[in-house]
């Protein structure tokens, strides 16, 4: 099986560290495939930053091998539902995989993320995937996305006093790391705080595996179908939907067919 | 990795059914263990079922060969809380693992249940769950869960016709079914919709498999700690949790310990 | 009218003293009789000690003279909608009734609680009883159950802090008692703290009056039906439907023998 | 124990008709005494005619013979937090008591109102109350309120249908009468529908005798303490505060003195 | 353009305030008629006060020459719905201005109001205009209304005060001024905050032009249609909507005709 | 006043029909220049389409004269946050300029769009809006995007037939046109309706001649600030924050200073 771990920065120390994280939860037979996107910012830290990372997102899907399963490794999950319509192979993004991997192990969570203004990107998801009940709140650490990659330990420092104050102060259950650059530090956080830390890069490739091993693969019928046919223009011409080679070898059904998109 | 396969009701080839597609997905590692309840109903199609399968699902996460995790395989996850109390081991329940799943692979379900009145405890797990923005409606069939068993062409044809109702009416990209004894009915359901099928078996299995493979225990700081030891009267005595010899292998840290249950 | 008062745990003590209140409020004609739970657990502190008392409020109702209400006394409301499929005398559960009293005299409330491990399932019949608007917070004191029956004057310190707490810091304008045992403590709270005080048994008994007093029944259309006849197996075998000899002593109306359950 | 049940509008013959409901359910010490509001519409039936109802519910609690508890007679629950505030004794509403008595019966009802544009007024009662996940639906006849008083066969019978699609069409397991001029009809439709009918002016009686018998006083602390004094003008003079001779016989505490309104 | 503002309390000098920040904003070809309520009271500060001062708010509405639209100048936007009824031409609260004018320019914000009892009001229409996911917090500041008039720098202070807590504790982005006697504080505590103050009748004014800009007209299908004619009694009987002279000049279109009200 | 509209897909004939819209109702002092995407798809119906606007939309608020505001010109609101990132002046999108407007005249509303597949666009605009309880449906017509511009009178019949079926079946008491496209249908659709009939590009453009006149604009302090200084590669390299000479005019606060981003 293929899983080919996006990530949306251009930062390949990142990519590298989140590999490493991939590489020993992968099942046996799972193979991952690291990029690194080539184009936009080198750390993902706002909305600007986040809609521009789109791009290297798509890229990295409609271009190469085609994989089994593909993760977008940044905890906002950007681009995910465009990711879902050029492809029938799963799409998982790691603040997802993160939030419904801690609801299997316990009844509240709080997520540790990077800087204050980061924060309320994590607070739209958690109502996007409907975790109002199960999160207890967003706390930022104040260490930009980049520290965590330098791995100092005024990082590490700060982000085990946040969660030693979620533990204390919401009376959370587990810890969900907000930032893909932190999946280093479950081992650590785990043993010191004695609760379940979850990373969403080990939880998405899990769950990747899971998906794909279902037999799972994105509905092609409503807005996830394939994108329709039509002109793009200037410098994105290229992603025009007829460019993108999308490939499609699920037959549809005479019934989806006829619900269409 | 061993997993065991609960089956919440007394019929021991709804359990089989249940192991036949727990079997065809788990990973090569993955060591299934099937168990039927002891005690309590044929089938559980309400609240009264329900809330007396808990004692066999107790009886069999309690006693036996610990396993490294525990699905319950009955669409109403009757005694999920309770179950995550006894064992640091991961617990998952069907029902919770067919949402999840199927929100990764559409934007939008309907649950497909058996009996009208089992309706509204599939409509209490969609809100417990966080799922009322992706689950479109909850629909039942009038089939009653022993009838699945048998496998007849009539039950056959009415969760066909409403699943197709589903996608027509209610606009579902996917279809989730409510119920483990419809696990058999995936393959041929998804040819005939062309949309994702989701079995909360199945589902339960590979999450199982992902969370187990993520390291993650159930979290035992708050409400999902040990059970306090206490005197239990009567018919139940034997459930006094000291009489339950639950195996705490996790050296709780220091913190935990402090913030305690 | 005949109403019986179930404690779900099995300490006689903590029934008398949920029966004192009982009685002080009672209406003339109205007789309370009490019944201590044969099985399960001496106090109820979390999702395990609750799910295994639904057995014994079960027996309660099963069995014995048939009443014309009954009231399930434990803060979790353990075995509710169970309870409400065997009889179609009204059931009511010291949480509910409490919540709902409080809204009739205050615009928000806290809810007092004992343990920290108990927090949650009160936060969850909040949600699940829709008063996420009315309830300002949950707060526990750390006092175990059946340190309440003792009535210690370090537990009652304990609560009135957090009392005064909930005033203060969440701007409550009412408390309800998050315990059955804390019934006797209603009086002195209300004097001290000049807001009303909602215990759950009293709101359970004169809510039973009131509904019994109206003519109400439990709906038998839908879910709360009569459990439908089926095999029980196991120490569980006595519990099939067929051998509750369920009374139902209401006529169904041709419309709601049409739409059945 | 003194009831005043006050019609907000102004048409006597339904006073008398919700009178009558009142005294058949109202217990032996219960002495109803009713009011007719004196100012305002025929009949509400819209935020126009409900807002401007206010002023004689006001009137009817703040003069005469102080009561132990008011009903406010209409299922919009117009000035319902108004009310509480110039007195002590509890003021319940017909809609909130109705659907909270519903919670007891059944999992779900719908409301079955008057014209269709009354139909918004219940929504958000319903929302207000918290109530969304039990309320199926609100649904309009289009009988207007003052032909209910009349009991008209075609009114009867539209009531009638539309309660018949609420059980089959909404699979409510209830119905809440939208409309205290119904109170008449719960007997009938009870026997032609088999499932709970429940009367807003039947619900507030009882809940009235509960609340009252509890001992449960409207909370002076916050929003619905005693109007603060000042000058009111013009044609509403007479209403200031201080024009009101607000009773209030409970010594606050002193806590509840330091936290004030 | 005539916009008329009305003052829903008797303070002539509060009146005035408002109307210098409406003039302010206003554009070139907008003219503001400013209104003091002739009835109620001085200040509104609590239910009692703002169910009261509906009844002068219709009177404005309902009498003298009609204006193109009219703006209800108290942040409670009392008898906003009845207002709607009763003309055509668009009323605004201005409340809801004021937040949906911060939606606008900020993903959050925090209302700051005056004394402790007002803050459920505000509570209440945040989760009425769905703002939930905005708002931060409501804080009261402890100073009455009338204080505000006179500009005390105590009272400067306090609310000052309050709105750094708001940046600081909620981490709120915008300000939203909870009493329409703030408006003249806008410039100095941006100036002071740095971050977007919103006022509500700078903001209603703008969206009173922008409404009547686009053409707008208060839906007259449904709930808002023109009250039904109807007898009214006692010292209301002038508002019978026979009496108030209802302008219609919208020609109903068929369909509307058909739907009615 | 400087208003640029922003057409986010490519379609300059789309551009026009807006830029016509929006000329009609401005105000006297109102500059609207008009501005069409210089990238991406012709039409934009799903995600991807949507994904891929956003870029379009940063080059046209990055590059040239600065404007006071400016309109993001297609109903997903495309990079809305994104853009407000990196300006001060206000940024407002069709879609939620729409919502609000309808709620100022109007208890509810249906939104009438295009294509079935984007349908869930909307539906989860309503959410991130707080329009879930004004907002009856979302109601697709099929109609292409590209159709509209081309004015077909069977685009027409199938968008007035939807209209009417929101009013008669979802009781909408106006209707909220869900595509910039469909501006030109106003008059005629309000005509025959009878109803408020809202067209975003209207709304956004009265609405942001309001928030200019209040003097608001974007709240610099969060996550709206504008961007981090940092790199960015490939061939989105020019889009880094620095080269994107963000012109901050306002004078940060000392204390907004201190709270940063």
């Amino acid at each position: 099986m293929l899983i080919k771990l996006i990530n949306p920065n251009t930062t390949s120390a990142m990519t590298e560290l989140m590999g490493d994280t991939a590489r020993t939860v992968a099942a046996a037979g799972s193979d991952i495939v690291l990029a690194t996107s080539r184009s936009g910012a080198a750390s993902i830290e706002g909305h600007y930053d986040e809609a521009l990372s789109i791009l290297g997102v798509i890229d990295e899907i409609a271009r190469g091998k085609p994989a089994d399963a593909y993760i977008i490794g940044c905890f906002g999950d950007p681009g995910l539902l465009a990711a879902r319509e050029i492809t029938a192979s799963p799409v998982l993004g790691v603040a997802e995989s993160a939030m419904h991997a801690a609801t299997f192990v316990a009844t509240s969570f709080s997520i540790i993320t990077t800087l204050e203004r980061t924060r309320i990107i994590s607070e739209r998801l958690v109502r996007s995937y409907g975790m109002q009940n199960h999160c207890r709140s967003v706390r930022a650490t104040d260490v930009p996305v980049l520290e965590l990659e330098r791995s100092s330990s005024t990082a590490d420092a700060a982000i085990l006093a946040e969660c030693e104050k979620a533990l204390i102060e919401d009376r959370a259950q587990a810890i969900v790391l907000g930032c893909a650059g932190m999946s280093n530090l479950v081992e650590r956080l785990q043993h010191r705080l004695g609760v379940p830390v979850i990373d969403g890069v080990a939880a998405a490739v899990k769950f990747a595996e899971g998906i794909v091993g279902m037999g799972l693969r994105t509905s092609k019928v409503g807005d996830l179908a394939y994108p329709l046919p039509k002109a793009y223009a200037g410098k994105l011409a290229e992603y025009a939907p007829a460019s993108l080679k999308l490939r499609n070898n699920d037959e549809p059904s005479a019934l989806a067919t006829a619900i269409g998109s």
